[in-house]
């Protein structure tokens, strides 16, 4: 059978073996020796500039060649690590994920080494079990389950609490299909019908719920935002008058959706209220925390989320403020059971009833067929820093959001914060010397011109940090103005690091700020 | 800043270098030094199994407690390694994956490493135009979009072909969304509403188009499953009748589903006379090529997607034939525009229209938000393969499937293939020495004792291979019947180890049907 052997010679050949570990060596190199404050953040190139600096070695574009020599793909490698983001840097808070776990990063590794699929117990026994202990310590954190640790976990592996997904957006699209299938168990046979249902967010919620009515079939129509208060979380009263008007009009109100952490503010849904408003018109509540859920640990943050044990589904993305790699999400459901009962499709090809150990397939909990291990990384990191390591975690990041507050109320008015911030984000507003005033800052007394001009400086300011790769930061407009937004989680930045930043956005803003007038 | 430094010293301190290293190392090693035929594929193991030898280092349940000594989990890491299923392992026919490539695995870890995501250019350059390059490459060879290697690339990586998903079942979930666009461009902000829309594929069709079905609002009676032909491709004129009976009853046909490649067969559709039969009546034909994409690249098998050119989505799976790890999907679209038309939403704290290259953006062209970046690993590993080691993979797959239809033509009786193969799967029953007849073998000459001995058998076969470790193959029921799947794509793979297997199966069937002869 020679092509069996030369195969074999092809696939763990001594080129192969050399890529492979030429490859895990530069990404160990990563982890273990990060970028420091000394190295650039990112090396800015435009498509051009990339695709120049390829075809040096091999074109990005692929076609029909044969393979690509070693030595080529080694250079191409240190040109991928060398033009891409580092997001483990000290002065990147441009996400909300940042600094990645180093244990997180290998536990994934050895998650695609073992190359399986969480679908069923068969393929994947001990990551099946390490998802439900995942998930089902969720659960009791959220007090959807009650706690049963040291009385013995065999229940709590057994029974799952919710399932993970590929990311936050894929979770909150499921939870409003189990609040569909709650209201309309009929309509996974027979769909939506005619029927007007609505789904409540705040307007600060995350564009998921939007994208998930469209995918469901409810279209974007069926999602009533809601307004916020002035910290951007919702408006509880505007809540229960949008659900009760949406009745009036005939509509069927099926779900709300809380958002623990918002996406800008990081603002916090009031969820006991909420639950409430949920109960009385016999709501779906599901809480969007991809952000917030990490606020769970720590007893700085807990009572951000009061009320939770309330809610029917829970969405948290450990891939954020706690620095699993992407990805890694987990929806837990107050009534894990009903999983089943909305996704399941028992294919007999692959669950079948036959087989060992079926009661704890996982793969018809979900639409999705096999999913990645992601359970891995993360029941590695849980064990290896513990839920005082994760709290220490949200500390840290809390006490540089409230350091960069305090840099801001000393600023002497260069600085306002936008919206007042009880999380890891620091929403605030660069200002030149001219549009400075006393406190509090009123746009109102500026004019069109300043306006635009003050608008148009914060791209410019960030293009600069990329262009020089000292420092990445995000903006988005609030109320109508670009507006720097920092976000804590990296537990390696430091107070240093974070007043270095805001002397690049000073530096680089009134440089930018003079070129703007002369512009004019 | 005292909390600073030591966190800075928690994250990065010698400890959690040791175990990443030690993550870091195991990992390599099932990499560069897999499993070969001397060592179990699996060692079985119950729940309560597992969770004894996990409670011997800690338990797999997770409480409040702190971290966890590193010496407990590096020995915990190696019973995860221990326990799991060796995918890798030349008498691994389990899945629909298998042997993964090891560029792929270390490419999926640089991966992890950078911890960045799909969404903006502005985080992922790099990756960016390398998801467009392995989209349009595939768009290219679909014959979607003319081939441009050789007269300039810069289109090509400008424009994408599709894009990268989650799995097959998130993007033939898209790829339905896209149709009911097409059709109703309304739906996405007013909902499907009252109208019935119908979507057909084949009895033999893979079930994420019914669990997409109901997660679309349209309903699992939504999907109109169409008779197979023998060879469990879909009988056309019979898809033909079924769209007209379904217009006739006052429904709205909307989409086709073709399959390229069966979960069990390994059927491929007629996808030519399929287009004619979308085209004569408006409908979306998308290509569920999850598990056959991979015969693109063969002379040997590129005539199984004939007339594929006609049609408007096509999904496929690297990870499955072509083996990359766990998970990459692409979604390739004749008009990729629409995927903007159908998915935006615009959200205005991520997609600037003021950042840099923002044109490039791919976030907004799904459901999803932040995306893995699953083209790093693919891009490394069609690179370090080229086309002609992909073909090469494939020839491999088919010679050994070939090579197990030749020892079941020669095995006198003892196996009987039950559906005729064109691809790397084969679908054959063991046969004990009372119940083998001549050819073509009739289950219609069994007594129904007979036929439920038979049944049983299979998945007690299946359990031995387990409990001993010596191989895993999958079973299913095929017109009732348990029945064996192999499925080849391991290159590793050689005509001995299938030999070797089928000796096993021929062992263990002798020893369970004389066990079960002796229950009666």
């Amino acid at each position: 059978m020679p092509y069996a052997v030369s195969t074999m010679e092809k696939r763990l050949d001594e080129q192969t073996i050399e890529l492979a570990s030429f490859i895990a060596g530069r990404a160990l190199a990563t982890v273990t020796e990060p970028r420091d404050g000394s190295d650039p953040v990112v090396k800015l190139a435009s498509p051009d500039e990339l695709e120049a600096e390829f075809d040096k070695l091999t074109s990005i574009a692929l076609g029909p060649e044969g393979s690509v020599d070693n030595a080529v793909l080694q250079e191409a490698v240190d040109l991928v690590i060398d033009r891409s983001v580092h997001t483990q840097h000290p002065r990147f808070f441009n996400q909300n994920f940042a600094g990645a776990d180093p244990i997180a990063v290998v536990g994934d590794w050895l998650g695609s080494s073992l190359n399986t699929t969480l679908a069923t117990y068969e393929m994947s026994p001990v990551f099946t079990l390490m998802e439900n202990a995942v998930v089902g310590r969720l659960a009791e954190l959220l007090g959807y389950r009650e706690a049963n640790s040291g009385k013995g976990m065999s229940n709590g592996l057994r029974e799952p609490g919710g399932i993970m997904c590929p990311g936050g957006s894929t979770a909150n699209m499921m939870a409003l299909q189990l609040a569909r299938h709650r209201k309309r168990p009929d309509s996974i046979r027979t769909g939506t019908g005619g029927e007007r249902l609505t789904v409540f967010t705040s307007a600060s919620g995350h564009y998921s719920t939007a994208k998930a009515a469209a995918v469901l079939g409810l279209g974007t129509d069926a999602v009533i935002k809601v307004a916020d208060n002035a910290d951007g979380s919702i408006d509880v009263a505007a809540l229960a008058q949008a659900v009760q008007s949406s009745a009036e009009r005939g509509e069927v109100p099926f779900a709300v959706v809380a958002t623990a952490g918002t996406t800008v503010a990081g603002a916090f849904d009031n969820i006991r209220a909420m639950a409430s408003v949920a109960a009385d018109n016999d709501l779906w509540l599901h809480v969007d925390a991809c952000f917030g859920g990490a606020a769970l640990f720590s007893q700085r943050t807990r009572n951000l989320l009061d009320g939770v044990e309330l809610t029917d589904s829970f969405v948290w993305n450990p891939h954020k403020v706690m620095g699993l790699t992407q990805q890694c999400t987990m929806l837990a459901v107050a009534e894990p059971e009903r999983l089943d009962a909305c996704f399941s499709s028992k294919a007999d090809y692959l669950f079948q009833p036959d087989k060992l150990n079926t009661e704890l397939d996982s793969g018809d909990r979900t639409f999705l067929c096999a999913r990645r291990v992601d359970a891995l990384k993360l029941w590695l990191t849980w064990k290896a820093r513990g839920e005082t390591g994760f709290a220490a975690r949200v500390d840290h990041a809390m006490d540089m959001a409230d350091h960069v507050r305090t840099r801001i109320a000393e600023s002497a008015g260069s600085m306002v914060q936008m919206v007042p911030g009880s999380y890891v984000n620091v929403v605030f507003l660069w200002l030149p010397e001219e549009l400075r005033q006393g406190s509090p800052w009123d746009p109102a007394q500026l004019s069109e011109d300043q306006l635009n001009a003050l608008h148009s400086v914060a791209p410019r300011i960030k293009a600069r940090m990329q262009a020089e790769g000292t420092a990445m930061v995000g903006y988005q407009p609030t109320d109508g103005l670009n507006t720097f937004r920092l976000l804590f989680m990296n537990p390696v930045v430091t107070a240093a690091d974070v007043d270095e930043t805001l002397r690049l956005i000073d530096d680089y803003g009134r440089q930018e700020w003079s070129a703007l007038m002369a512009e004019r």
